[in-house]
């Protein structure tokens, strides 16, 4: 079988070295249907799950490694391309210094409610109004941790494939379901099946510790800076409280999200 | 009572800003022995946890607020100074485009070990070489929300007085004790009274739920990266391990401490 083609690209404004660098951009990234993942542990990641990028971009003076030259046979046995190009090039594409000599391009997921199967796993994180890519992507790493099947997000989170929010989901944003949807969506589709919803609340709460949780249960974490809102809370199933033994009256988000999940997973274990 | 000076500046060079802003650099904090916070709400918990900025520097199109009129009298009564200056200023100081309209300068708190008293809380956290503040901040705001007496860093780990640690920290950098050791310090000074030393490993642990947690407890989190070196593992009187129903074998460094502490928190409430 002849060795299939590559590509070298040498110069800073080839057409996809525009491309590219492009994909750092929400906007462009919406149009393209496309995003970027860096470093070979995240590949690696996402070649595991089944997830093989359209496109695979390595440094020419990357040092070899087997899991690699597995990545390589993976994008071409599936038709994709594969790119080498300067350190240079590949810091300006990734807008990093010391940039990851590897990256690969990936065709987004299907976001639609739709596409969720409830009934796969016994945990949901629901995420409303998130802002912070790090939260984010942590959010997605917490869920694959606690076997969650996914996580939704509420109203104008933040971008779930943006590089940062791929890069805190240490590979998670491969293995865990996302769906984005409005909050006018989301609860007609929670009602139109079993699930139950809970959120960290301050207002007729029960403790959060060996809460009466049941499977498939929605766990709902508010924005960073305003937490949930009231009508948003009022929807909950179930409203439990945490200590707070401090002077403030709130955690992480991600955080409260995590704390919550373990106490779920915790219950359903017993 | 004649009113106290107030300094308007205005001009971009003069030596206030060129002092204000150097306190975004680590080298220049640790050179000056201060740092900066700011927000109206960071500042009022300073204050109602006892601190008082040094210096206050407010925008001169502020809206009028009578938190801010409590933190003016404060500086004033403490002998600081207080600076108006223009929200462009302001801009440039906290090298952010929308600046809050309010800023101090405090002096940073004393980090040894020897400052802490152990037995003024049930629960302690310890960061081995974390390297992100915003992770830093999140455990410090974890430790108040769930009444630690304050976090513990070993070895090279990210600024507490960094801008983003302290906005992480959500007024936390104020109430909880921060001190700053290496581990060859640490270790005797943990050994040289009460304490129990708790990591979350995968090595000869026992499950975290209703693990035989004693007070003082101190939950250690290790890099982001490479987590815990084996021997600061083996040193732990208490190894739990977290279920990890995913693809991966680790959280988030802050999430994985915060789901340790309210578990502690959990265990001692009983």
């Amino acid at each position: 079988m002849p060795a299939p083609p590559r590509r070298l690209i040498t110069g800073f404004s080839n057409p996809t070295v525009k491309f590219l660098r492009s994909l750092r951009d929400k906007k462009h990234r919406r149009r393209e249907g496309r995003f970027l993942a860096e470093g070979l542990r995240l590949l690696t990641d996402a070649r595991e799950s089944g997830r093989v990028p359209e496109m695979l971009v390595m440094s020419e003076r990357r040092d070899p490694h087997p899991l690699t030259d597995l990545l390589e046979r993976a994008v071409e046995d599936a038709g994709g391309t594969i790119v080498e190009t300067t350190p240079d090039i590949l810091a300006k594409i990734t807008g990093k210094d010391n940039p990851q000599a590897i990256a690969g391009v990936f065709a987004e997921f299907d976001t639609s409610l739709a596409a969720l199967d409830r009934g796969s796993a016994p945990i949901w994180l629901v995420a409303q109004a998130l802002r912070d890519p790090g939260n984010l992507g942590t959010m997605l790493r917490t869920g694959d941790a606690v076997g969650a099947g996914g996580l939704i997000l509420i109203d104008d989170c933040a971008d779930p494939f943006g590089v940062e929010a791929v890069r805190a989901s240490m590979g998670a944003v491969f293995t865990q379901k996302i769906a984005q949807a409005t909050w006018d969506e989301f609860l007609p589709w929670l009602r139109s099946g079993s699930g139950q919803l809970v959120a960290a609340s301050l207002r007729d709460a029960v403790r959060y510790r060996d809460a009466p949780y049941t499977a498939p249960c929605f766990i709902l974490v508010g924005n960073e800076s305003r937490g949930l809102p009231e009508e948003y809370e009022a929807a909950c199933d179930l409203r439990v409280t945490m200590p707070m033994r401090g002077r403030a009256d709130s955690l992480n988000a991600a955080v409260a999200g995590a704390v919550l999940a373990y106490e779920v997973l915790a219950t359903f274990d017993k």
